[in-house]
This record gives C-alpha cells, sequence and structure tokens, in this order.
C-alpha cells in the first residue's frame, strides 16, 4: 500500500514542476550487473575494486573479466564480455592503457552500454595522451557507449548498493545523507575516509578523473534530484562549463537541496583579463566567489568544511531565520564561540525577554543568560538542564537554530549515558533543528555512535571554528533560496557600438541613463580658457587620446585650475604628453568642471573566460589600486546585489557619511552601476573591459568624471 | 656512568647563564605521597581521581581521607590526614564547600604544605565567593600550604607519573612531547583527549582553576625549564600579571622553547582606552597580538590550532631557514596547499635549479618540480620516490622544513607498510625537519601509529589548513628567536610636563626632535590675515582650545586658505564653534601653512590596563576610522619593528610611492614614531593618550600636523 502523504507531496511537487523526468545518468549509475574488466588477484586495484560489492551489499552480478579468462577473487573467469552470455549494464576497465580500445569494443559488442575507466595515461599526460582520449571516446560513442573517466577511480552509488570503484568503502554502511564528487581522486578517498569518521553518511561518491564525457556538472545535475541525498559535497579543481553548473545550481536552489564546494587554485589570475585595471582588480577567484553568491552555492576553503558543511546542511535543511542560539556549559566555549561568531559573521542574536525570564526559572544562579547562554556544568549533574535550555531557546523567535556546545566525552561512558538523553529530550519534536558543537573537531565515537542512534540524537559537529563557520553558510544559503538569477551571460548580443575615448565612452554610457559630466575638447590654450570661464568656477584638463589609457602617468591631467591657469596648464600637458607617448594620436584636451567633496567610486567590467561579463565596484582613485578593496558580480546585477557590494567594501564606512559629509545613496549608485553593466553587456562579447573611474558621488548627486572602453584585440565573437 | 655528551651540553648552557636553579614549584609538581580529601566509592570525581594514579603509573603511595574514615576505591580509609601516620607531599581537596577549610586545617597538621583544591563556590561565583577565596588563602599560606585552584581540575605532570587531577588521562600514556596549561577546565579536558588523538604526548597537564595563589605565568615559567616538555600549549581567559608572563616568554625564547597560546574574548574593548580615537582603534586584541609578537610568543586562533602547532614545534624545533619544500603525490592536494601557502604568508620558495637537476633523474615524465612538487601517485608503486624527493628537496638551500604531504590511509595495511619505509628513509638522517602532512585532520591510526613508532617517522600533521598554519607559525618563531624585547613599561617615570592643546603638544614633542608644522595663534580676523602672508602661500586655520578634541565636528577648522577668505575664515570658525561649544574655552585660531601632496599618516598612544603603554599607527586623516587600519605594539617600540609595523597596513602600497608620488621614507618614519613614543612615556602613567593625526609624509620630509594629549581623568600615579 502506498502512503498517501509522500504521494500527495509528489504530486504537489509535480504540480509546481520541481520534479524532473528520471535523470539520463540515473539508470547508468545503478547497474545490476557488473563486469570488472581486468580482474585478477594480483592486483591492488583489482582487490579494491572487487571488495567494494561485498562491503556495500551489491545485489546483482559481478563478471571477472581477463584476458586468459582466469578465475579471481574466488569468481570464475571470463576471457571476455562476450563469454559471459547474458546482459551486463556497466563495466569498470582497469586494463593496461594499449588493452583499453580492444575491452571497450569486447564490451560493446557483449551489449555493455556504460564504462568506467580507471587506466590512466589519457588527457592528464599531454597532446599526445589528449588525442588518444578524443579517439576513445569517439569509438566508443560509436558504439553506443557512454566513458565515465578515464583516469578515475569511478563512482558508488550507496543508495542502490552499486560500488564501481576502487575507492575503499568501509563498513559500516551508514544511512546516506550527503553525495560528494571530486575532480580529485584522491581527494574523493580522503575525504570518504573523514566523513565515516565524523558519522555523515555517503549517498554517493564519484571521483570524476579526465571528466571525458560526464563532468561535475553532470553528476551534480543528477544528484540535485537524486532523493537519498541531502546535500552535495563537491571539490573542484575547475568548473568546464559553467552553464550547466549554473543550471543545475538553479534547480538545487528552487528545491532546497544544498550544495557546497571546495574548489582549490583560488590564487590563480586570469591572463584574459590582465588588459586593464579591472582585470587585475576581478581576478578569478572572485569571480567564482560571485558566481557562487548568485546561484545560492556554498563555498568552503577547506576539505574538513566541505564534508562538514554538507552534513550540518543535510541534517538541518533550511532555518526560517538567521540567528543562532548557542547553549553552553562552559564560559571559556561561550568566549571561544563569541569570538567565531565575530569572525564569521554569524548572527547571535540577544535572546528575547521571554526566553531569558523562563530561563531564570531553573538557570543556576552563576550560569548566564547572554547567547552564547551559559548553564555551566551543573548540566552534568542535573541533565534536566540540556532539555530545558534547549527548549527555551528553540522557543526565541530569533532563534532558527539551536547549537548545544557538549562534548560528550571519549571514554566516559557515564558522562555519555546521562547528558545524551537530556539533550535528545531537548531536541525531540522541535521545529527547529538542534546540533550538537564539540570544541574540537574528533573522530565519532563508537560508543557516543551508538547512544547517538538509540536516543535520535541530533546532528555532532566540531571543533568550534569548523561548526561556527558551517552554521553561518547555513544561515547564509537559508536567506538565499527566495532567489532566482538570471541567465549566465556568456555571450551577450551587440547594439553595434564601439567607443574607445574617455568622451565616446561617456557619450555613450549618458544613453543609459547615466549621468556623465559635462566637457568639451579643446585644441588651443585660449579655446582651454574660454571652455572654463563658459563652466564657471575651477576645472580640471585631460589629454584626449584613443591611445592613452593612464593619463595621469603621462602629465595628461591637471585639476583644480581657474583664470589664466587654464591656458598655462594646456600647454604643460601638450608638451608632457609629447614627450611621454610621442606616438600616441592626440584628439586635443578635454575641460570638464571640478566637483568638490563627495566621494569618488569605481565601477569597471570585464569578461570572465568561464562565467562570461563581471563587474567590479570598490572605491576609487587611488584606493583602488592601493586597497585592492572591491566587490564582484556576474553581469547582469540587480540593484539589491549591487547594495549589498557596496556594503562587504572595506572603506562601506565612508558612503554612511563620514564626519558630517552627506551618507551616499546606496539606491541611487546602485541603479546606475546596473545600468553600467546593461551598457556594457550591449557592447557584446568583444569588449575586454568598461571602466569608469572614478564615478563621483555626493549624497544622492552621482557622475561619471571619466570613462575607457577597452576592446579585445584582434575584436573576437562580434557577431 | 655520566653521558658526556648532556653533560657537556649543560656546562655550556650554565656558561651562558640559561639553566636556571630548580623552579619553585617542580618539587610541588612532583610529589611522592598524595592524600586524596574527600575519597569515596560513589563519587564520579573520585572514581576519575584515583583511576588516573593506575593510567599514569604513580609509583607514590595514595591515601584515602573522609570524614568517617570509610575505605575507597579498595583502598584504606582515613578520617583525617592526621590519621594517616607519615608524611604527605599533597594533598586534592575535593570536599563540599563548607569543609574545605577544616580540611587544610587537617592537611597542614599532618605536616602536607601542597593542595590542589577542586571544590567550587569562590571566586568564580560572587563578591562573597571573591570574598571567601581571599580567607582560604589566607588561611591555608598562614598553616604553610600552598593551594593550587581554588576551583580547578588540577594538573598531572605525566613525566613524574604524578595525577593530582580529575583530567582523565587514557592509556597509552605517549612518550612527553607538549604541555597544556589552561585556564578553563572542561577546555583542558578536550585538549588532552584532541592530542591524544593526535598521537602528540603530553609530558604536563594543568587547568588552573581561579588562580588564586598560582597562576598561567607561574606554571609556564616552571614548564620553560622542564625538559621533557618540548612546546607549551596555553588556553588562556586572561593574562593576570602581564609582568610575570613577559619575563618566562622572554626566557623561553632565549632557550628556544616555544609557547603558544589561543587566548579567547578577542572581542572586547577596554573601556580606559575609550578616552580617545586611539583608544577604540587599539583595542584589547591588537594589544595582546602586539605583546605576542613582541615576545616571541605565537598566537593560533583555535583549540585544534594550539595543540597540533605545538605538537609539530615539539618535533621539529626551530628552523634555520624559513623556506618550506612541500612534496605532494596529487595535483589536487598540491594546489590546494599552495591556495593556503598564500593566504597564510607561508613561504614556499621555488627549488633552486640544483634541486630541480637532482629531481629530473628520477621525477616521473608527467610530475611537476614546481614547489609544491608533485612526484605523482607514482610513488605508491615505487616508493623509493619518497625517499629520493624528501632527500632532494631537503638539501634544497632555500628550504628550512620538508613537508611530505601523503594520507597514510586508514584502513589499507598494504599501502602502510608499503609507504611509509620509504617516506621514513627519506627523513633519515636529515639535518632539516620533515613533516607528514595528512590532507584532512583525522585521529591518529593504530596501525600507521605503530608503523610510525617502527620506522622512526616524522611528526604526522593534519589537516592541510592546520598544517599549513601551524608550518608557517614554526617558520615565524624561528625568525623571532635572535630578538629580545625590552623590559615592560607599565609604569613610566614622568617628566612633570602635562601639554594639552595642540600648540602645546605639538611644541613638546618638538623637544623630542619631531618635526612639527610651524603655527601661530591668532585672535582676530586681521590678526590670522597678517600670519597668514607672513607664511605665504595658503593656510589652515584650526580653533585653539583645551575643551575642543574633534574640531572639525565643531566647525572649527578651514583648509586651503588665501587672501581675504582667512580673515573671513577666522570670523567662521569662531561663530560656529560658539554655536556647537559655547562652553569651550577659547584661546584663539591657529594659523599654519598647508601642506600639499604627500600623505597622512597617525599616531596615537593608549595605555592599556594589563600592557601598559602602546602605540599604534596608521594612515591617517578619515581613513583611520574608515578602515580601522592601524599596527600597535607596546612601547618604548623601534625603529624596525616601526617599520614591520608600517608594512602590515593594507594602505601599505600608499608608503612605496604611488601613480609617480615619491616613496615615503620609512626609516625617517621609524625614527620619528619612536621619539613619539618616547615623548608619550616620558608623560608618564597619567597620560591616557598622546595623538599625532596627521602625520604628515612626503618623501623624506615629514611633520606633524596636530597632535593632542589626553590625560587620564582624574590623573592618577603621577608620583
Amino acid at each position: 500500500m502506498q502512503d498517501p502523504a509522500p504521494a500527495r507531496a509528489m504530486k504537489a511537487e509535480k504540480l509546481r514542476g520541481i520534479i524532473r523526468v528520471a535523470h539520463r545518468l540515473a539508470a547508468l549509475f545503478a547497474p545490476r550487473s557488473i563486469a570488472m574488466i581486468g580482474a585478477t588477484d594480483k592486483s591492488f586495484w583489482s582487490q579494491e575494486i572487487f571488495r567494494n560489492f561485498a562491503v556495500c551489499g551489491f545485489p546483482g552480478k559481478v563478471f571477472m573479466v581477463n584476458k586468459r579468462g582466469t578465475p579471481a577473487h574466488g569468481q570464475p573467469g571470463y576471457a571476455s564480455c562476450r563469454d559471459i552470455g547474458e546482459k551486463i549494464d556497466a563495466g569498470y576497465i582497469f586494463v593496461p592503457l594499449e588493452a583499453v580500445f580492444d575491452a571497450v569494443e569486447d564490451a560493446a559488442a557483449a551489449g555493455i552500454n556504460f564504462l568506467s575507466v580507471l587506466t590512466s595515461g589519457f588527457a592528464e599526460t599531454d597532446a599526445a595522451g589528449k588525442q588518444l582520449q578524443a579517439e576513445l571516446l569517439t569509438f566508443a560513442n560509436a558504439r553506443g557507449v557512454t566513458i565515465f573517466g578515464p583516469n578515475s577511480l569511478g563512482f558508488v552509488n550507496l543508495t542502490a548498493s552499486t560500488p564501481l570503484s576502487a575507492i575503499r568503502i568501509m563498513p559500516p554502511v551508514l544511512p546516506p545523507s550527503i553525495a560528494v564528487v571530486s575532480q580529485s581522486g584522491a581527494s574523493a578517498v580522503d575525504l570518504y575516509d573523514f566523513a565515516q569518521q565524523q558519522n555523515i553518511g555517503i549517498s554517493f561518491i564519484a571521483a570524476t578523473g579526465n571528466e571525458g564525457q560526464i563532468d561535475l556538472a553532470d553528476i551534480i545535475d543528477y544528484l540535485v534530484d537524486e532523493p537519498s541525498t541531502k546535500a552535495i559535497a563537491v571539490f573542484a579543481e575547475t568548473i568546464r562549463d559553467a552553464q550547466k553548473f549554473a543550471t543545475a545550481a538553479e534547480h538545487a536552489r528552487k528545491i532546497k537541496k544544498p550544495i557546497v564546494i571546495l574548489k582549490i587554485g583560488r590564487g590563480a589570475l586570469s591572463a584574459q583579463v590582465a588588459l586593464a585595471h579591472t582585470g587585475s582588480l576581478v581576478g578569478d577567484d572572485k569571480v567564482f566567489a560571485a558566481a557562487c553568491r548568485r546561484y545560492g552555492v556554498i563555498r568552503v576553503a577547506s576539505a574538513e568544511d566541505l564534508i562538514l558543511t554538507a552534513g550540518l546542511l543535510a541534517q538541518t535543511g533550511f532555518l526560517r531565520r538567521p540567528g543562532i542560539g548557542v547553549v553552553s556549559l562552559s564560559g571559556g566555549a561561550s568566549t571561544l564561540v563569541a569570538d567565531m561568531a565575530e569572525e564569521m559573521g554569524v548572527v547571535l542574536p540577544p535572546l528575547a525577554p521571554a526566553t531569558i525570564a523562563a530561563l531564570r526559572e531553573f538557570m543556576p544562579q552563576y550560569g548566564s543568560t547572554l547567547n552564547p547562554l551559559d548553564i555551566t556544568g551543573a548540566a552534568l549533574r542535573d541533565t534536566s538542564l540540556f532539555t530545558k535550555s534547549i527548549r527555551a531557546v528553540a522557543a526565541d523567535e530569533n532563534v532558527g537554530l539551536v547549537a548545544m556546545c557538549f562534548t560528550p566525552p571519549n571514554n566516559i561512558h557515564q558522562t555519555i549515558d546521562t547528558a545524551l538523553p537530556g539533550v535528545g529530550e531537548g531536541a525531540r519534536g522541535l521545529t527547529k533543528p538542534v546540533v550538537i558543537v564539540t570544541t574540537l573537531l574528533k573522530n565519532s565515537n563508537d560508543y557516543a555512535r551508538g547512544k547517538i542512534t538509540e536516543h535520535g540524537l541530533p546532528f555532532v559537529i566540531g571543533g568550534l571554528d569548523h561548526a561556527m563557520r558551517a552554521i553561518g553558510k547555513v544561515s547564509w544559503w537559508s536567506g538565499e533560496l527566495g532567489k532566482s538569477a538570471p541567465p549566465l551571460h556568456v555571450k551577450g548580443a551587440t547594439n553595434g557600438r564601439h567607443p574607445v575615448t574617455e568622451r565616446e565612452t561617456l557619450d555613450y554610457l549618458a544613453e543609459f541613463g547615466i549621468p556623465v559630466i559635462p566637457a568639451s575638447i579643446v585644441t588651443s590654450g585660449e579655446a582651454a580658457a574660454a571652455a572654463a570661464a563658459a563652466l564657471g568656477g575651477t576645472v580640471a584638463l585631460k589629454i584626449a587620446s584613443p591611445d592613452i589609457a593612464h593619463k595621469t602617468e603621462v602629465g595628461g591631467v591637471r585639476l583644480g585650475l581657474s583664470g589664466a591657469a587654464v591656458a598655462a596648464a594646456f600647454e604643460d600637458i601638450m608638451a608632457s604628453v609629447a614627450a611621454k607617448a610621442p606616438d600616441a594620436r592626440l584628439e586635443g584636451v578635454i575641460v570638464s568642471p571640478m566637483r568638490a567633496g563627495g566621494l569618488e567610486l569605481f565601477a569597471g567590467t570585464a569578461q570572465d573566460p568561464i562565467w562570461g561579463p563581471v563587474i567590479a565596484i570598490g572605491l576609487g582613485g587611488v584606493w583602488v589600486e592601493a586597497l585592492n578593496d572591491t566587490a564582484t558580480s556576474l553581469l547582469p546585477v540587480s540593484a539589491p546585489e549591487v547594495v549589498a557590494m557596496l556594503k562587504t567594501l572595506r572603506g562601506a564606512k565612508l558612503l554612511q557619511g563620514f564626519r558630517g559629509a552627506p551618507p551616499a545613496d546606496l539606491n541611487a549608485i546602485a541603479e546606475i552601476i546596473v545600468q553600467i553593466g546593461n551598457a556594457a553587456l550591449a557592447l557584446g562579447p568583444g569588449l575586454a573591459s568598461l571602466e569608469i573611474n572614478p564615478l563621483w558621488v555626493s549624497g544622492a548627486k552621482i557622475e561619471a568624471l571619466d570613462a575607457l572602453a577597452v576592446w579585445a584585440e584582434p575584436a573576437v565573437n562580434q557577431e
């Protein structure tokens, strides 16, 4: 009989369009008959691969295939897949390189349409290896075979008890919770070990190897709809297909399945964006961070955080409120939690008066009702303190998750026996998640694990820094769930425009409603003086040339001029530029009014080779280069996103109105930045960078004072 | 027969004055007969305390004392210490609060002169508890008894096999390596557990409780000379006696014994320093960080890092070169190491050509000879690759430590059996330390631990982020060993001066050779104009008042004035100040020349309640408040320290000469900052803060443009 509640839920989800048809990889990832191609008792790999079937409790058939048909691992041997004589769903190939093509041929002939390939010597080596891999894929596909790898430790679908992998699975197989997808094989093994030690069950694990045909994003896409996977942990070296990754991430957000990613290679700068200042400020890593923010993907910086954060999310799901209520037994731990929360931006809201009143009913006199709450070691003698304090804090309207800081001692069963039921009783039946946080990171303790299962206890996570960081991520992710992202704009259309110089670029920006400074181009000192007089007040003079990007460095800028100084400055500029940039084409000198007071911002776009057009904003002038104080977003960007970006700047305080200066109108700035992004997108992918520096701000008065468009050379992708 | 080598070394150390006489606590910490006062089979604490004697292999006698003389833990019971009838070295008291005084009385009468007290209810509770604790100490000391605690889990001297503690010691007792001193009892237990799991032996562990008589610094001081302790790990909530801590730390540095500290409560600001801007910028935590830097104490931010860093240092000792050579089996791990090294400032020098040539002899073709070096998974098949690559990298002249990134698999004994000997062979006999770094943090594996001991293998540390951070600390500490610190200047002498206003303060600074801006005080618009004319060029006008610290906020500053504007500005200022600060005493208006170009720095001193006079420096103007970009040092400060501080500023690039501006003369700035510090010290402890803002810098031209002295009110400590 079907359980009506899940059926109703499924119907509702279908109505909302959330459930998709079965994923194309679902059948491939759950084979029921498998050939081990290269099986031999002598091989370490063969032993490792074979033992996984028993550990996982594989319900299907496994066949040993090797050149001579020798029995292996106590099973009969076959000289070819064709010899097996029955339908085989998948094969794992670990024969020597020179035998791979023959093995594929044989498997295909036997009707196998999915092969995982452990054998290395392909694209991971050199150009010849790349070529060989391409040939292998063509060869296999022509025979109707899909390849996983090559050079891959394979995958284990623990939900289906199906290992096709040399990643050693260890008993006990824990209830499935998170999936692990890794581009590094060695790291996949380490991540699995660590998850197991932390009592975090794995639903699916894959080392994607060379990703000839099936990449990280394909597997993420499959896992998003895989119901036993509650969170997806990704170890990435590169995102090969941003569009596919973004689509999977957006779908994951829609159905509230968290993706946590550790991406390595954070320090590298993209060569493509070195063309202009913008490029050197944006950098690859800031763009990836921006992509993660946009798609609600949780980013972490260490392998421990990857597993622990995913493990935590799998248990908590999303929080209905961002605040974290912390209950602790020790002043030391409380203080350390407060330190870490502050450093990591985790919100520990003060407890509400009603909560404090409830706590006062039973709290020891010397405890504290701050958040973190210190119920003192008295809880070890009166374990009802655990129960009552967890329930009181969970009832607080500002709390979305309760973190119970308590370290079940390693070998003191007495404490475990008395304390854990108190914690479990506190958490039971609550609608808000409770987690147990240990002071230091340690392995799951078998005795404690048993008790945790026995009492249906919350997830245990440690140490404090890993836990607080992970909790902060859960809180952040929960706040991202309502959002949706515009499509990736890798190749924008072009409006056919091609501005280059300051004046052309400012005029172009004006068409997008961006306020730009008035200016005239003059070619003599007299004309400069006349233009200045017409503007009134003091003026700035700047060289106008399509060949000079950095005008200050060639003596091409003079500021704060009035009266006779204007004509003199014109001559100075022309002389200086003639000396320092003798080959530059000169259009004259731009005369503009000076803007006094206010702040100078900077906005610059770039083309990221993976994610497409991006924008960086920051405090302008020399500060952008001296402090590298920028915030980055994919384009197009929305006004609320820009406001959030502005608030992340180190110098954000300056925007609030400093020492009597008017506060900058963040919404007005945001609208203009959005338009700068749109103006850049409309120039198409041939634009390398559009830079507005400075973007002058005084309260709600905002004006682009200088601008520069840099085009890719040779101009490419301009359809 | 005495081993001649240690004897010679000891003689040499004596000559250098390094070895001190036996520490006053040494005898107390190694008792040979112990009374458990409060012993009873029913008590959890009593059970815990008793079991430690067997686990530690305590070679002396333990006596059970309780009110009724009941036997406990299978031992005979005594109704009092006096009843025991033989000499007892120490007692551990865990009787109820109301029985503590009687217990001390009895113990003293039995000739016990050292008592550890677990019983709580003293200073950790309230004012009455504080009073009771003071009475207890007086009571005990009058009877010749020294108290450890109260409210303390006690100490275990594992080197002497002496536990006087409720911290559960677990078998096997590992060879001693690090000492742990904690002000938090719960944390002491957690730290011990973690060290044990990480295969790091403990020489001594103490939870200092209320520190009535023996505090953190006393124990550190004892441990510095304790020979089985190779590194000291400290978990601190507060430093009660900075002088004592500093003395112990300075001695530790002299004999090259590392101290690693986790100090909690990093976010709190001292109320005392809120008087002036300086205060709010300095903050407690920056001062503690400065104290650690000054005394070569290693500071960490998590409990895991505390133990792992101390454990690593205990094995490596100091490095003769700061560079780290990394050997890895996987591109993924290499990249992650590079990311982390960059983020943590760990120096991974490029390998020398000779090293690369040596590596090329045996490296797999597809490996990389960068640092991190990637020898690939081929090392698992040919384990001589471990040996050869470790030796080649260790031979590199820029490398001080070799980090072998390799994760001994948890349950694959075959890999452990083949790989670890190759690593061990590589490290054997090298003068440079080698450590094994695992990708993730995991518990010591019993099988691997056995093999590690069998092969005399290097220390194993993980995961990558903990390890790289710890390695960076070893490198930093090694560079601090040659240095020595001036004495702590908690109470400086005073030269009797008492400057308050801008002009008085600038004149006072000039006496220390600090260049100050010329200025005259005027009391009329006419006089202002005349003063401006005498100075030539544009001038600044600023209100002169002993009552106005923030002149801008009351409209008391006008800049860039010339001609008729000067007299007008005088009137504006007087009118604005009269309106906004009607009660302020006004001395007139200061007329000073304007300084164009260059940079504005900031320097401000403060009195830290624990560490005494400190100085903060940073970029001046609004930036100091907007960015909080300051560097802090204890006073007096040396010129090289100031240069190092300037280089840590976020805006340090501006000092290098930006966009054609001349580079600032860091040495000249440093000499002036040193003198600012000296000028503050000479004003004595009554000075709350001496602030120079801005300190104008243009190349080698440096000038104090404004200054302010703030005095503590009421002026205290002015002898």
